[in-house]
């Protein structure tokens, strides 16, 4: 009996992986280009990291964590995001005492979160983001938020919609508190359980809930933007005067909110407008955490980042029907005809792909008319054919697929008549 | 209390991560003009592919796997090795019905072992590997071996050893079962209890025994090589022509071995010659395995690849001191002096990257002298100065960081002043 795939889970196969491939480069030279370095941390950690990291009330540390015990009694988990390792590795190897500061880094790798599978979402998937640590300059929550869309737009997305919005410093954000646990607590027992037990613990939460979204309340809530003291009001002027200086469209939503107490000033959302892209529209969030990094031991230390998933912006690719410029062309084919040619193809492939070409023959013992057909399901831009008589004369022939020209070269100008051709 | 990184895992940070990308980079680029194509399979498998893709009784599956249930009960492991997922998504997406055959795949990706961590041996590594699933040529082995070598090559290794041998067919191999009992089998008593039990279930593993390895019988033991039979022993003289041909140099070593019974024909390691690389020289190990796909539910297919850890090729290039082409210079660095300056630079920085240059600009506050110091870490090829004076004439400092020269150009000059210096 074989054996199947964990429920959840997908293989990323060839066709496909070639998508994958050119957004990871793509996203690592924009990266570069922005001076955001890699980081790549284990797949697993102690579990408590994330339930400090993450919030041990939230969804994902509660319901969807893979947690596991190693041989050696350790409580481990499969990360559900990146950010928590992130900050873990920076404190752990002290990178705040590094010269260059803000710190700037972007991972990429497979998270995991046992959730009720549907199109698009997966068990293990994978995120690519990005934190900055350091800094408190409001120039650098424009940049990440830059880089977030640049990352989009240079892979060829044009529906787009960038949503930020502020949640203030810690001052701001208890002078808001208060205003919703008075607008909410007179008709809380019109709210649904999970509400009710968040108006003291999390009242901003209540804003995020699905079953009572449609609560007449939720409509006349108290604006976090009413609530912004002086130095969050400018601080979030600035973000907005340095996104518009990059011609970078936005709206503010003072709806878009974080539940985690460590969340301050910038949030941000992108989400694809592309018709037919489904429900899930969000495509990445993001924002600053000032008290994150002390949560996980380490000194005070601003932060600010955003995390987007590689699925997502695969199927709102899809939806564009944006064409990747992905090269399935091979520069050679070697088509040979009897055992002493077929032999000879070992040198000559290897010469070339040693050379730096593509290049593909045949291992299946197929007929000549097969080879060529093969040739032409690798898109071979040249298709070289080397019988017994060509080989006894020192000579093989070679087709231009695209101009079909043919050319009869001597064995010993084979590599060279590429180089002439394809460099 | 800060958090700590898992037992016997390791964060890849920037200064070292480089080198990892300049591998896959370059492993990649080779796997294509080889015509590999990339597949990734999930961080974990159902327990039972690993019983019996990897073998029940080796210590991999019995003392190594990170094994877990999920909410859902599900039995899982995390990956030990890349071979038997490989395999299972071959045969779970029909991949043996495509008309390219063989199917010709790589993977890069984490693994995971829990074994006693040392020295350049962790839980959590990276393993990059190959499969040809669907021929039994001949010069597939060879290729995957000249792949194999290739990437080493490339990437500037030198002191490399490539060791080859044959197991042979299954009619051969059972042939040197019984001359390996016979010879053993008298003096078993003075074996180690591992070899013991061995002696019956598998005698050819009492050869890699590092337990018994100076006992007399080992060194006068019947070589595999005299027990092929005329189809093998043709098949072996293949590759080995091959890989003349291709001027690949190896020794046979008729002690080179695989224990697990669907192992068979070829068998390959290359090894670091590097002075000073350490006990384990073992780069990377592959072979034929034609049993493997039907053991794992699909149907009888020959198959051959090989595995080989970053982990160690890092620590072979370290051993040679291979100095990898990494770029570590930025094109700009932007100073500024004065508020309003400061913020201009968040434009023309956005420009810049837009336009495909990597570029950097303070966001610590720092004064000027400060700002030079950090253009300088950055290697900037170029440092742009900007101040009040120059952005009220609208014009911009620019300096060569090569030549020393200096150029006072427009603001409305700055990205083509870029392009045609650096492109």
């Amino acid at each position: 009996m074989s054996i199947q795939i964990p429920r959840g889970t997908q293989d990323i196969l060839p066709g496909t992986v070639e998508k994958w491939q050119y957004i990871e480069e793509k996203a690592k030279e924009i990266c570069t280009n922005y001076q955001y370095k890699e980081i790549r941390t284990p797949v697993f950690e102690s579990s408590e990291l994330f339930t400090r990291g993450v919030g041990d009330t939230t969804d994902i540390v509660q319901k969807e964590m893979y947690i596991f015990e190693d041989r050696g009694g350790r409580n481990l988990a499969l990360r559900p995001e990146g950010t928590a390792s992130v900050v873990r590795s920076f404190v752990e190897n002290k990178m705040f005492g590094n010269p260059n500061q803000p710190t700037k880094l972007f991972y990429s790798g497979p998270m995991f979160r046992y959730e009720r599978p549907q199109a698009g979402r997966y068990r293990q998937f994978v995120q690519f983001g990005v934190e900055a640590l350091g800094s408190e300059d409001p120039a650098i929550d424009a940049e990440v938020i830059s880089l977030a869309m640049a990352i989009y737009q240079k892979i060829g997305l044009k529906n787009l919609k960038l949503v930020i919005n502020s949640l203030g410093d810690s001052q701001s954000r208890l002078a808001h508190r208060e205003a919703l646990i008075n607008h909410f607590k007179p008709s809380i027992g019109e709210f649904c359980s999970d509400c009710q037990s968040r108006l003291e613990k999390n009242p901003l939460r209540i804003l995020d809930c699905k079953k009572d979204r449609d609560h007449e309340l939720m409509g006349t809530a108290p604006s976090i933007l009413d609530f912004l003291n002086e130095e969050s009001k400018v601080y979030f002027d600035k973000v907005q005067t340095y996104l518009s200086s990059m011609n970078i469209e936005f709206e503010v939503d003072p709806t878009l909110v974080r539940g985690l107490d460590y969340y301050n000033h910038t949030a941000f959302e992108i989400m694809s407008n592309a018709e037919g892209f489904g429900a899930i529209t969000t495509l990445c969030g993001g924002g600053r955490y000032n008290g994150l990094v002390e949560m996980i031991g380490g000194p005070s230390t601003p932060g600010i980042g955003f995390a987007l998933s590689i699925e997502r912006l695969i199927a709102a690719l899809d939806a564009e029907k944006v064409d990747l410029p992905i090269n399935e062309q091979i520069d050679c084919y070697l088509v040979s005809l009897g055992e002493e040619a077929k032999d000879y193809t070992v040198k000559l492939l290897h010469e070339l792909r040693d050379n730096g070409f593509s290049a593909e023959r045949d291992y299946q013992d197929r007929k000549i008319k097969a080879q060529f057909k093969a040739a032409d399901r690798h898109k071979a831009k040249f298709v070289a054919v080397l019988g017994e008589d060509e080989l006894k004369a020192n000579k093989i022939n070679v087709k231009d697929m695209t101009t079909g020209e043919q050319e009869e070269i001597s064995l010993d100008q084979f590599i060279s008549h590429f180089q002439q051709k394809l460099r």
